[in-house]
C-alpha cells in the first residue's frame, strides 16, 4: 500500500455536510474547553512531563488502541508487554488501517494532525518517519503536558480521584502560574462497594470504624477537596437500585462487613441498599456544598479473569452492560428531591438502548430554577463516537432541551485527547446544519449558532460551580 | 432576537423531502382522521366550550410543555400556579426558543400556524400580539371545541373513559346533532392495579364485594358502554406477566386484598397473577363483543414525589421504564388465543428499545381471518415524535406489514393536537417517498399510495366496528 | 394494479448509492459463497432433488411467508394446508404487495429474478404466469438443488444436524464429485436442555445414563462430526447464564432429572447451572478440535400454542426476545479463557438493543494470535435486513474491527436464498462507499475494497478450518 494522505478526509470541512454546518462550526470552533471529567494525571501537568517517545504519550496508557491490537491479532508483547517502544508503534500503525469505520480511526488520524501535523495516513510503510517525526517534537518544550493542554484552550481539567488522594499535585498547580485550572474530582466508588475484595482496607484507611465514621470522614474529605477547588463528584456503578434501609439497618450491614473476619457474606438486597443509603448521604453533602453529582452507569469492568490477573484492572476488557436502571434512578433521585437535596447531577449512559430511560429520567426532577439542573451526559466510552454522540444528542432533543446540555468532555487518560471537542463541535454543527438543510429548523444561524455556542462551551460555564 | 418567520420552515412541502414523497403525501393530506385514542374531554365538547385566551386552551393541561418549562428553568408560579395567564404564555414564549429539536418546537408552530395562521416564530418579542391574535380569535364561534373538531375532518373521537364514568356526555352528543362521533373507551386501570392504595375503594364504588361479582359488575360497564358506541378497551400498565393463577386462588387473592383491615400485603406473584387473571377475563369479554383492546405499556408514572402530592398525578415527571415485556405478552396472546377467544389488539410500546419485540410479538397471533388483526401501536408520548414514530414504523415494516397499519392517533388531551395527523402523514409519505428515491422501492405511486392512505385512514375504517 | 417491472427498483445498481459504492460492490460481486451455517436439507443436496413447482421450493419451507401471509389475513389452509400448490402460491401472490418495506418484498423478487429472470413485481395478476414460467424451469436439470448451489458459486455449506443424525448424505456428498462443500454442524441443544420435555427420551438416545456418560456420547459424536468434515458447533438458547455448578452437582442435577419418574421439577438455577456445566465442558471439546463455537441468542420461539400443537415447532410464531446477556456471555467466555481453552466464537444477536452489548464483550476475548476470534455473527432471522444487518455492522464498528469480520451466511432453508449474499455485499459496498462520498472514509477504493473483499470471502475463509 503507498502512502495515503488525508487531504479528501479529515479537511477544513470534515462532518460538515452543508453551509450551514460549516457557518455553525465557525461560531464554536474557537471556543476554549472545559474539560470537566477526564482521567488526566494531575502528577504529570504538576511536573510539566515531557515525553520520551510517541509511544509513551500516545499508546502507554491507552485501553482502546490495546483492545484494537488484541482484536487484530497482535500479541500482548507488543501492546502491554516487553516490546520497544518502537515495535509497539509499529505493531499499532499496522492495526490502525484494519480499524477503518472504528473511532480509532478518526481519532488516531485527528491527533497526528492536529498535534504533530501528520498529513499521511499511518501504516506500516510510513510508521517509522512518523514515529521520528513524533518524537523530534515531542522533545520540544512547547509539547509538555501543559503546553499540550495551553494549545488546545483547554480552561479547566477535571481530573478524577480517590478520596485518600492528597491533592499535592492539584495544590501545587493551584499555586503555580498554570493558567489552565486543573480541579479534581471526588469519586468514592472503594467506599461504596461493600462488596468488594478490598473495601474493609479502603475503610479502614479512612480510618472509619462504625458508619458514622465513614460518612465523617468522607464529608471531612469533601470539605478537603472543595477547598483545593473540587465542584463535582463522580461515580462509577453497573447500577443504582429503588432499595434503601435505615439508619440502623445500615450500621448493621457496615458492622457486619467490617468485623466479620474474612469477608461477609452480603445478601445483595443489603449491598445494594446500603449502597442507596450512603449516595444518599453523600447526595446531600454534595447538595449543600453546590457541587455537581455524575453517575457513569452500566459497564461490566475487567471480564477477563486471565488479563485482569496479568495486567490488573481497566486494560480494555470491560463491556456494556444491560442492566435496569430506570427504577434506581429514579429512586435515588426522588428521595433527594423529596428535602429539597437533589444537587445538580449528570448521569452518563453506556448502553445506547437505555438512552431514552435516562433522557426522560432527568425531565422529572428539574427544580424551576436551575435551567438544565439534571443533565444526561455525552456519549461515554464505547459510545463516545459519531453514531453514540449522535443518539445521546437525538434523544435528549426528543426528550429533553438539548439547548441546556453542558456538553463534551474528553473522559481520557490521554494528553493528545483534545481533538475529540473538535469532533464533538463538528458533529453538532451538523446536526444543526443538516436539520436546517432539511427544513425541521428555521434559517437563523444567530438564535442556533448561539445555542452551538452554548453547548459547547457557555452552559458548562455556567453550570459548574468553578470559579472562572 | 428579532422577529422569524416560518416560511422557509413550515412550509408547503415541510418534511417531504422529494416528489415522490410530495406526491404521495397530496395523496392523504386531505382525507378524514380517526382518532381512535385520545383523552379530550366529552364533557367540553358536549358543551360546545370556548376558551377564554389561548394559554386556557393550549397550555392549561398541556403537560409536555409545563416539563419542558421546568427544564428551562421556569419557575412552577408561572407553569401550573398562580400566576395570570398572561405571564404562564409568556414564559412559555420564551422557553420555546430552547426547544429546537424537541417536537414542541414542530408542534407549537404548526398549532399557532394551522389553527390561527401565524406565520411568525413564536418569541417573547412578538408574545403579546400573538397572544391577543389568537385570543381573539378563540373569542369566535368556529373556535369553539366542537367546530375545531370539525374544522380538522375529525370523524371519530375515541375518549378515554373510566368503568365507573356514567358516560352522560358522550349520550348527549349522540343525541346531538354533531357528526363527529365521539365514542367513549373502556379503561379499567383502577380495577386491575390490587396493589394500589385506591383499589378497595374503588371496587366498592363498583359495588363488588368478590371476585365474582368484580367481573360481573365490570361486564355490566362494558355492555352499558358498548350501548353507547364504545368498541374500545384500553389498558396502561408497567408491564404483563407471564403467570396465571386458578380462579379459587384469584379469588383469594381478592378477599384478602378486599376484606383485610387497611391494606394487604400481597406478594408481587400475587399481584402479578391477579392481574393476569383479570386480563384474561376481560379479554374474553372484548372478544366477544367484536372489541378492540389497547395496551400501553412501559411508563414508571409520577417519578417525583414532591409534584405528585402538590399537583396529583400526570403532572410531567414519567419516565421511560425498561421493563422485560417479551414472556408477558407472549403468555396473555397465547391464553386467550388457545380457546380463539383473543380480540383484536394494539399494543404500545414506550421504550424504542423494545420496539422490535413488540413489531415480532403481534406476528405471532394473527388468525387468518382479520389482515392486521394484531397491531404494533404508533410511536406513543415520548416516542410521539419523528425520531420515534420513524423507528416504530421501520421496526413494523421490517418485521411484519406496515401495509396493514392502523396509523396515527393523537393520545392527547389538547383541542389543538390535530395537526399531529398531518405531521404523521407527512412523515409516512417521506419514508415511501425516500425510498422510491433511493430505489428501494419500486416508483408506483398508485399502489404506494394505496397504501399509504389505508394507513392514513381505511385501515383504521375497516378495523374498529364503529359504525361509520 | 397492472403489471409492473423491477427495472427501476431491482436495477443494476440496486442499493448502490454512489459510484464509490458501485465500484466497491464491483470488487465483491463475483466471490465465492462460504455458507458457514444454514439450515438446507443434506438429503436433498446428496438426492439432487428437482422441485416439482416452485411452491415446493419456494413456500413449502419458509415460515417468513407463512407469517407474512397469515398477518394478511390468510386461512391457514392456504399457507400449510390442504389447498393445491397453486393457490398457493396466488396467495402468496396476493400478499406479496403488501410487504412494502418488508425484506420479504427484495428477497422474493431478487429470487424471482435471479433464478428465473422474472422482470416483473407478483401480484395476482401475472401469478398464474409467473407461476409456469417457474415450473418450466424447475423442470431443467440445472435446477436441481446441485446446479442450483453452483449456480451461485457456493463453495461451502455448513448444514445444521442433530448429535444423533448418521450424516449419511453427508458422507454421501463427500464421496460424490459434487464439488460444493456440504459439511455438517454440531448442534446438541436437545441433550442440553435438561428442562425440555422430550430431553430424558433424547439423552437415553444417546445411551447416556449418567453425566460422565452424555459426556463421552457426545464427544463421540463431536469426533464422528469431525471426522465427516464438521468443524463448527452451533447453539440455540434464549440467553446464557453467569452460574456454574460443580462437576457433583451437575452429576446429581443430571440423575435427578434422568432417574425421577415422569418430569423432575428442577429450579432455575439448577437448570442454569446444568447447562453452563454442560456448554462449558463441549466448549473445551471443540476448542481442542480447532473448531467454531456458535451462539444463536435471544429468540422465544413457538410462542402461538395453538399453531405449535397443529404445526409442531418453527412454524412462524417466534419472537425477538429481551433477555439480559451480558453477564452470562461474559461468564462463559472468561471460564473457558481462563484455561485457554476458548474456542473461536461467533455470537448472534436477535434484539438488536442488545448489539451494543454484543458487539463490546467479543473484545474482551481476544487472544493476540487469531485476528477477529471472537466473532459478533451478520444479522439474524427478523434482523436479515437491511437495517438489521446496518445496524449491526455499525456496532461492530463502532465497538471492533468490521474489517476481521466473517460476514454474511444464509442461515436458511431455502435453496433459493443465495442472492441474500448479494444483497449483503450490496449493503457492505454502499456503507463503505457513503462513508467515503461523506468524507468519513479515504476514497481509497484499495485498500477499502480488501476490507470489503476480506469480509465477504476471505475472512470466512481464513477463520473457519474447513479445507478449501
Amino acid at each position: 500500500m503507498r502512502v495515503q494522505t488525508i487531504q479528501n478526509f479529515i479537511s477544513e470541512d470534515f462532518l460538515l455536510s452543508n453551509d450551514y454546518s460549516q457557518q455553525l462550526y465557525e461560531q464554536v470552533r474557537d471556543l476554549p474547553i472545559i474539560d470537566y471529567h477526564c482521567h488526566l494525571s494531575p502528577q504529570e501537568i504538576a511536573a510539566d512531563r515531557q515525553f520520551e517517545n510517541i509511544t509513551q504519550i500516545w499508546l502507554a496508557g491507552d485501553h482502546y488502541k490495546w483492545r484494537a491490537m488484541r482484536t487484530n491479532g497482535v500479541d500482548e508483547h507488543f501492546i502491554t508487554g516487553e516490546a520497544s517502544d518502537w515495535e509497539k508503534f509499529l505493531k499499532y500503525a499496522e492495526t490502525l488501517p484494519y480499524t477503518l469505520r472504528n473511532p480509532l480511526y478518526h481519532w488516531s488520524h485527528l491527533e497526528l494532525k492536529r498535534y504533530f501535523g501528520v498529513d499521511e495516513l499511518l501504516t506500516a510503510h510510513n510508521a517509522r518517519e512518523i514515529y521520528d517525526h513524533c518524537n523530534q517534537l515531542l522533545a520540544q518544550p512547547d509539547f509538555s503536558t501543559r503546553s499540550l493542554l495551553e494549545k488546545m484552550r483547554v480552561e479547566v481539567v477535571g481530573t478524577t480521584d480517590d478520596p485518600l488522594d492528597d491533592l499535592s499535585h492539584h495544590a501545587a498547580l493551584a499555586n503555580s502560574d498554570f493558567e489552565v485550572q486543573v480541579l479534581p474530582s471526588f469519586r468514592p466508588d472503594r467506599a461504596i462497594m461493600i462488596d468488594q475484595p478490598g473495601w474493609k482496607t479502603y475503610v479502614s484507611d479512612l480510618e472509619a470504624e462504625t458508619f458514622e465514621q465513614l460518612l465523617e470522614k468522607l464529608e471531612e474529605r469533601i470539605d478537603y477537596f472543595h477547598d483545593l477547588g473540587c465542584r463535582v463528584s463522580d461515580h462509577g456503578l453497573e447500577t443504582l437500585f429503588a432499595i434503601n434501609c435505615t439508619r440502623q439497618e445500615a450500621v448493621d450491614i457496615f458492622n457486619r462487613a467490617y468485623q466479620t473476619p474474612g469477608r461477609a457474606m452480603l445478601l445483595p438486597a443489603e449491598v445494594n441498599s446500603f449502597q442507596t443509603h450512603l449516595l444518599v448521604e453523600l447526595g446531600k453533602m454534595y447538595h449543600e456544598r453546590g457541587w455537581v453529582q455524575q453517575f457513569h452507569l452500566g459497564a461490566i469492568r475487567n471480564n477477563n479473569g486471565r488479563l485482569l490477573r496479568q495486567l490488573g484492572a481497566d486494560v480494555g476488557v470491560d463491556s456494556i452492560g444491560d442492566f435496569n436502571h430506570a427504577k434506581g434512578l429514579s429512586f435515588l433521585f426522588d428521595t433527594l428531591d423529596e428535602t429539597d437535596q437533589l444537587a445538580r447531577t449528570i448521569i452518563y449512559n453506556l448502553n445506547p438502548a437505555d438512552n431514552e430511560v435516562f433522557a426522560t429520567m432527568i425531565g422529572n426532577f428539574a427544580d424551576g430554577r436551575i435551567p438544565g439542573k439534571m443533565q444526561f451526559g455525552s456519549g461515554w466510552w464505547f459510545l463516545d463516537q459519531l453514531d453514540g454522540m449522535t443518539r445521546q444528542m437525538n434523544a435528549l432533543s426528543n426528550m429533553g432541551l438539548l439547548s441546556r446540555f453542558v456538553g463534551m468532555l474528553t473522559d481520557s487518560r490521554s494528553f493528545l485527547s483534545y481533538p475529540r471537542h473538535e469532533y464533538f463541535r463538528r458533529l453538532l454543527a451538523d446536526l444543526f446544519g443538516r436539520d436546517i438543510e432539511a427544513g425541521k429548523l428555521p434559517p437563523n444561524l444567530d438564535w442556533t449558532g448561539k445555542i452551538c455556542r452554548d453547548i459547547c462551551y457557555f452552559n458548562a460555564k455556567n453550570y459548574f460551580n468553578f470559579h472562572l
